[in-house]
């Protein structure tokens, strides 16, 4: 059974964007604001090089996402949720999912792959612990 | 001279919420998200108790920090904000520094802090790297 329960599930596959956290050589914490979407249980992002954070996720698995909701609760709060896993890469497939996320980052019919686009890299993230503040927990 | 220019001194003073991340003991990463302001060039959280993020800091002040700034360009794609440095903890404050950045997040003339606060913590970050996307490379 996936740790992602149904209100999690909608957040990584809504229109939030995700602040995706590796680990670089020495240890520090590496982030940057990426596309995220579902494939079955695992949270899938696209990278069309071999970004740094693709590099650090082939050293060192361990990752953590977090997503706002874009919604406030009663006190003017933020819910967000993070997801913390262990990430792995695998090779192309980058412009058919950044072509599939472009359709709920900017609209049906969207495109975001360039012409002729490289293999690219897929992270598949296995979710292992979600927290946040949210329905979630 | 500090590494944030005017441009991403503006995100971390404006209303976008900080993804926050620091290390575990373990050394995977642990995110939330957490009201953000300036105080001087450092940035600054505030938190009511010791938790996970401050203990954290305590052991190894290597923290990142991210921040959508809530525009688009013209591709539709959203700029934001990463700023990599070092934290340290300052006991005490935390209500203080919640009730001003209550007033970029909740508004002018808001309150967060409880009747009674305790001292709590102020975690103060120098930042030495900043990446994203933006005006700010």
């Amino acid at each position: 059974m996936s740790v992602l329960n149904d209100a999690a599930r909608a957040v990584v596959e809504g229109p939030g964007l995700a602040h995706l956290v590796t680990l670089n050589e020495d240890g520090s914490p590496q982030a940057s604001v990426v596309w995220i979407g579902l494939d079955g249980d695992e949270l899938v992002t696209a990278h069309l090089g071999a970004y740094q954070k693709v590099r650090n996720v082939e050293r060192d698995p361990r990752v953590v996402v977090s997503i706002e909701t874009g919604e406030r609760d009663p006190r003017g709060l933020h819910p967000y949720l993070v997801v913390s896993g262990t990430a792995r890469v695998q090779e192309g497939g980058a412009a058919d999912l950044l072509d599939r996320l472009a359709q709920t980052y900017l609209g049906a019919g969207s495109s975001m792959a360039p012409p002729n686009p490289p293999p690219g890299y897929v992270l598949r993230i296995t979710p292992e612990r979600v927290s946040g503040v949210g329905p979630w927990r």
